[in-house]
């Protein structure tokens, strides 16, 4: 039988794709939850309810209605840039609002909760080549610290539930249906690119991160799921650290004569960050598309879709 | 000149111990705040507000008053038994509420805070002899997320603000000045023994835990003070594992004839909690009282007091 996945934040970036890809795959009835007037080219496609997740009642009547399966917890209601300005808006919204949604889910008996965490900031500063999923997590945003703790309390309702959890610790996706304009460097830039307009770099091009092709990481999470793997933290990334002059340099491989202006570092961004992903790949196979190529492919999604 | 130290939560078990020495040593000008209705024997000897922690303005007016160089957090509103029977009210009044007290903090001016969290339940289950400071963190209750969470925050306001931190991670502290019902296994204890009331045990009484006599940490907290210690967290107990076994032992030699029921173990308790302390040994020099004259001083202070 089909399994019904519930996705919270389904219209976002990430989403988006996993209904795309969740749809060609056929094995699963896709339900959404999104704030009230999100648009999304799949809507017509898929069951959807919208209304606030921070209202216990628009989030209920979804598993009244519904036998899920598996929650797919995307939504966020801050970025790292923006949750520092109001750290008890950040806890109430997310932290409290996942607590609402944990309880809900034990209150129908929907067992399984899937939860792509921030590998971008759960683990702060990093002191080696590459951040393991046991290593200390320091993070220097709110949005990391809400995220960290969600970790927590995943376990907990484990360990006093039987919830059954998989947290996936994701470094930088970039690709086709990105739409955010603070979050996610690669897509912002070529957005700015194709309307000719001047890139702003914080810091001075030396921040490393670990960018990861969008596609790759929603085949990954279909298999993950295909393959029922639970109650585990996975970092999910290329395991490749790029820094963003790197980044800039293949684009002008694309297009030449880009505008760049640097602008100091905030407070916010670490040096660096890279995921060790020995656990994920002793657990699936899988290849990563070309970070060149990678790059490419979206620079014509958003010349065809600005 | 005097340094005033405003002590959150003064009429508590460890609050008022630090009172006591606090007015022995001299060195300190003792503020408290507490929620209204708690009486204590120090009272009239310092300055003190009654209000809600969780009303901003009531924490407020504390600061309008006073210049405070140092805060010591120790309110908590909830225990390991109760937090997680209401997740939310645990992350609402422990951590946001701590939240509003820093940035009251960040408005005044004012720089340290000593935050004394949860030895015993940040760590979770411990995979080796002992806990160290930099081990994975993983609690079973939500009293232990919400301690770890505002960890979290603190080295977040270090890095965003400048406030300087000194997170003591204080394993399981007995001695006088106790009244809680809920937490406090050997003062519980005692005081059931000097009732002539039996005396429940979860589990088969093999569970191990880091007793300390409060005395011995409140001294250690005075000297981490006047040695200006900061920016660290640090384990304070007594580096000793004792089940609750010995413990029994140790009391049958003071009253024979102890009438013990032993109940299934909760899920909130672990199995072994011991703290590594070679970092605070390596900080200050301290001698630990020993544990059965320990038991036999508080056993004396109860039999007097109650």
């Amino acid at each position: 039988m089909k399994k019904n996945i519930l996705i919270l934040g389904g219209f976002g970036f990430i989403g988006s794709n996993l209904i795309e890809d969740f749809l060609k795959n056929g094995n699963f009835n896709v339900i959404v939850f999104e704030f009230r007037g999100l648009i999304n080219r799949f809507a017509n496609q898929i069951k959807v309810y919208y209304g606030d997740f921070n209202k216990e009642e628009d989030i209920e009547i979804v598993f009244q209605e519904n036998q899920i399966d598996i929650v797919i917890h995307l939504i966020s209601t801050t970025v790292p840039a923006t949750s520092n300005d109001n750290v008890s808006y950040d806890i109430n919204s997310n932290l409290i609002g996942t607590i609402k949604l944990l309880n809900i889910m034990l209150k129908y008996g929907v067992k399984r909760i899937i939860f792509p965490s921030s590998g971008g900031t759960v683990y702060g500063q990093i002191a080696g080549d590459s951040a393991k999923e046991n290593d200390p997590t320091n993070p220097i945003s709110s949005h990391g610290i809400t995220k960290l703790s969600i970790e927590k309390y995943l376990l907990l309702y484990q360990h006093l539930h039987g919830l059954e959890y998989l947290i996936l610790r994701v470094s930088n996706p970039f690709g086709m249906y990105h739409s955010s304009q603070k979050q996610g460097f690669i897509n912002v830039v070529l957005k700015k690119i194709i309307k000719n307009e001047k890139i702003v770099v914080w810091g001075d091009g030396s921040a490393v991160r670990d960018y990861m092709y969008i596609k790759d990481l929603t085949f990954i999470l279909t298999k993950i799921i295909e393959n029922d793997i639970k109650n585990q933290i996975i970092n999910i990334g290329s395991g490749v650290g790029v820094s963003i002059k790197e980044i800039l340099n293949l684009l002008q491989n694309i297009v030449p004569n880009i505008e760049i202006v640097y602008e100091s570092a905030r407070n916010f961004d670490i040096p660096k960050i890279v995921l060790n992903v020995d656990k994920l790949k002793s657990m699936l196979d899988f290849s990563l598309t070309d970070l060149e190529k990678a790059i490419f492919l979206t620079y014509n999604w958003h010349k065809k879709n600005e």
